[in-house]
């Protein structure tokens, strides 16, 4: 059975649930905790030398990091991949720019905010900045849209959602963005989440 | 035909040109110089909000942006791509890791030094530290191992070989990663770069 370790105070580990979960895909969740440094034992850093969480343990034993990753891995042939070709490539160019983009600010902001217990006002005026670009670019790609690719739910969705509906706890109000809010809500429902 | 707007001074551009020039897919390249921030303009902005290089218009008139993306639209179905489904799935790890922790170190690192005039005793620590971690982690993949992913070239080398080669230019010293320069050398020659 499929391994997933991982820490649900992670975004990045929640796609990878959600993944699952959404494909009914039976798995066996190891619970590891990041903030006590489990990521850096011996055995966990024989699955991944990244030392990052989520990280699975396929059917046949071998090891797969890093979320988007894993996801595209798990969904392969689903209906959470699009089968045009264009298509595809936007929703790897969202779930790169997710990685590049978006994760670093705006999921590092709500990590200083909730977990650090940084004041908004002390936080670093360019990562507040960027967090703000990373919405605004987020906002716009779901002008006129119900979905970030195509006319359903993509892993571009289920890859975006976790940091961005948890952004709040980071200091953000997201009704400064328009259409993030309904596609919160449209999504969450999709995958039950 | 496929148009590449970018500047080499990126590796993330150098990604494309060379998985085109690979490919032997034709191209028109359209200089975009980063410095004078020329990614800024109304012209360049409908083609990507995010205002990244590189950024492409496929043959049909439709834009992509983000480098791995690209590349890996690029070489659908060639031998840059494995057949083999964990093999793709450990190329897609690589991708994601290079844009999340290498890109995110390495690159900066280089772009402050060579860029920005900084001398590498003003560099953040904790930025040199994540530039070794990420060379440091990329080297133990080499271990015993001509290749990232399988037993030829493929995207995972191709997407790492361009902020790997120009670390020196950050005041890397490559010599303490000893499996990185005879890798270096050979995606270099493969690759024809």
């Amino acid at each position: 059975m499929l391994r997933i370790y991982g820490d649900l105070i992670s975004g990045n580990c929640q796609k990878v649930k959600w993944c699952a979960d959404y494909l009914t895909i039976p798995y066996e969740w190891v619970q590891v905790d990041i903030m006590q440094g489990e990521t850096r034992t011996p055995e966990f850093l024989a699955l991944n030398p990244a030392h990052q969480v989520p990280t699975v343990v396929l059917d046949d034993g071998r090891p797969l990091a890093q979320s988007n990753a894993i996801c595209l891995h798990l969904a392969q042939g689903s209906d959470l991949i699009p089968k045009d070709s264009y298509a595809r490539a936007k929703m790897m160019e969202w779930l790169f720019w997710e990685q590049y983009s978006h994760e670093t600010a705006v999921a590092v902001q709500r990590f200083q905010v909730r977990y650090l217990g940084k004041a908004v006002a002390d936080l670093d005026p360019a990562l507040v900045a960027k967090s703000g670009a990373a919405l605004a670019r987020l906002d716009l790609g779901l002008e006129d849209r119900d979905w970030l690719v195509g006319e359903t739910l993509t892993l571009a969705d289920l890859c975006l959602l976790p940091y961005t509906r948890m952004a709040p706890e980071g200091g953000i109000d997201l009704a400064a963005y328009g259409n993030i809010g309904p596609w919160i809500e449209r999504a969450s429902a999709a995958l039950r989440v």
